[in-house]
């Protein structure tokens, strides 16, 4: 394998945007850009690093000597489920601006929530001037599950904004200032959460596990009388029936989604137009492909010298 | 003046929540809720203590023996408009709840422009599963006008969530991390502003400040290539024909708006549904009535102990 192997880039992103992102990316190095179609046929042997996101199934047969498969998000359950996947590093994306990203949407939904924002739509639409009582940051425990680098910057963030805040974790972790759980205390956790936020990996373990029961577990003494149910992680892990029945019958007062169980989200799905429902389509924190890029570019660098690489992945664990 | 003087209380808030935070508020004085119908004709001489919100315009001349008089919010021309107003100290309510909502609802309002609520939300309603180019917070300079109490708290916390952040008062501050300008600097302060948020009083120096031709020294080299308005403080500090203007010219990309110069917004206000404009009813921080009172108590408990008063109002400086 030549030192300067080509670099095979699969990005299911905005195409202007990688375009852009590779025009400085990977000096000295050929990059083969499979959204060109002039790449289509080309032989993709002897080639050691794919950068992948969404990459077509025949990834792996087309591409037989890949060193090392970096995944274009922090998950990875997209490139697990690849045929073929060789028994190769897998690397993630971890990422500042990605990490960020993610407590925007993660706050602005626990804010929309709080604040009661269809409410107030609902009133500005037909014109009326109404104040309505309104709880405070502090009278809502938001209950994380995942603390991983996004559920860890998410909480943090969430308690500089004046929420309470819970942690959940398969392995128990210690935080400052915050009541933390581990696998084994699952319904003591959903006990204490008004705000239910996911962010989990899509694993064996996580598959369904947002589902009914688990929904009529979680704290109906908050202010709004109801659960709201905020899913930044992956569709797989919520059982999307499960939370439309939820809403119908009150057992939850809200959702904000950001993943399905299928994407793009069926045009007659529920979820569109539900009243206290807030959708986005899968863009809580999408990565920044300059910054994709440099990581990938450092990883290969540490590979290359016979350093350890980073952010690699637990194939067993799934994570 | 007995030592047990009664408190007069004549809060515009919703009156239900008024009520129960009398009930365990002032114990051993007599407190007279001029929302109670029974009150209307009460003679009200001898009362040294009234804790207001847009009262009626009769208050002082019903209440002549007032010896400290207490706003209902942090703002204060409400009372300083009043006629009859007595010359002795006007104290304002300042309190970590009050402050925690506006910085909810400052947070919100620039987490709903920087994640294009309005743009994802309009592809919701046509079923539209698109991503957009998405600038983080860290491209986006949020210029506060107003560094009191809830300009630095807001200020924190936007910093906390990654936006950069630059701040204006009257006198020099000196804020950690945050580049500040004093009252000649503003056309400076103003180039640097990519989400310009207003957390002033209204003062005769405030009065219109925000107009056409502030509008347009703001920065136009911000990710959507125009500035957005966001005004928590009051609405006389606006000039509403002039954002109106300035949305449909495209000299402002958006606006968040929770006060108006006239209040209640007419209904035929074009706020109502502008396209990338967020209006509420005045309630970005609204008094919790609990803390009030418990506030109220102790600056009487001061008063009566010849301790000098708390947040005391500078009558000349109209804040
Ligand atoms: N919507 C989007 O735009 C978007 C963007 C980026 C990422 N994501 C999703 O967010 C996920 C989390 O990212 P991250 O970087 O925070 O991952 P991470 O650092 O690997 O953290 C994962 C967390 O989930 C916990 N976890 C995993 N399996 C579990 C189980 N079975 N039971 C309980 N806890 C479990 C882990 O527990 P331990 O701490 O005990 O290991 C860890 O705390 C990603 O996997 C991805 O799917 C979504
Ligand atoms: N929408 C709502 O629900 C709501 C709720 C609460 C409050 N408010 C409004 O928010 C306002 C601010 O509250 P606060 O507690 O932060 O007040 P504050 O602590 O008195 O601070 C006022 C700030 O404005 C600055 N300022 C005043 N006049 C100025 C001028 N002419 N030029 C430049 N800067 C000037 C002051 O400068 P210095 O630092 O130099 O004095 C100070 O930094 C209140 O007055 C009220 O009107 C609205």
């Amino acid at each position: 394998m030549p030192e300067n192997s080509p670099v095979l880039v699969d990005l299911k992103f905005i195409p202007r945007e990688v375009e852009e992102g590779l025009k400085c990316a990977f000096p000295g190095r050929e990059v083969i850009n499979l959204a060109d179609p002039a790449q289509k046929t080309r032989d993709l042997s002897n080639i050691a690093y794919a950068v992948v996101w969404k990459s077509d199934p025949d990834l792996f047969s087309r591409a037989p000597d890949l060193k090392v498969v970096f995944s274009g998000g922090a998950g990875v359950d997209h490139v697990l489920t690849l045929p073929g996947l060789p028994d190769v590093p897998l690397v993630r994306f971890v990422d500042r601006s990605l990490t960020t990203r993610m407590s925007e949407w993660i706050v602005l939904q626990c804010l929309l929530h709080l604040r009661q924002y269809r409410a107030y739509e609902a009133q500005a639409s037909a014109r009326v001037w109404q104040d309505l009582s309104q709880p405070e940051a502090a009278d809502i425990t938001v209950g994380v599950m995942g603390l991983g680098v996004l559920g860890q910057d998410a909480i943090r963030k969430l308690q500089v904004m004046g929420f309470k805040v819970a942690g959940w974790s398969r392995s128990a972790k210690a935080l400052d200032g915050v009541e933390t759980f581990d696998a084994t205390q699952l319904d003591t956790f959903l006990t204490k959460t008004d705000f239910l936020v996911g962010l989990l990996p899509l694993t064996a373990e996580t598959r369904g596990l947002f589902n009914a029961s688990l929904f009529a577990k979680l704290s109906r003494k908050g202010p709004f009388g109801a659960p709201v149910f905020i899913n930044g992680g992956r569709g797989g892990s919520q059982v999307g029936a499960d939370i439309v029945a939820a809403l119908r019958d009150g057992t939850l007062f809200g959702a904000s989604l950001d993943v399905f169980e299928e994407e793009p989200l069926p045009s007659d799905s529920p979820f569109w137009d539900m009243a206290n429902v807030f959708v986005t389509p899968h863009v809580a924190a999408s990565s920044d492909v300059r910054a994709l890029f440099t990581h990938v570019e450092e990883q290969i660098d540490r590979f290359e010298r016979g350093q350890p690489l980073q952010h690699l992945v637990d194939r067993k664990a799934g994570y």
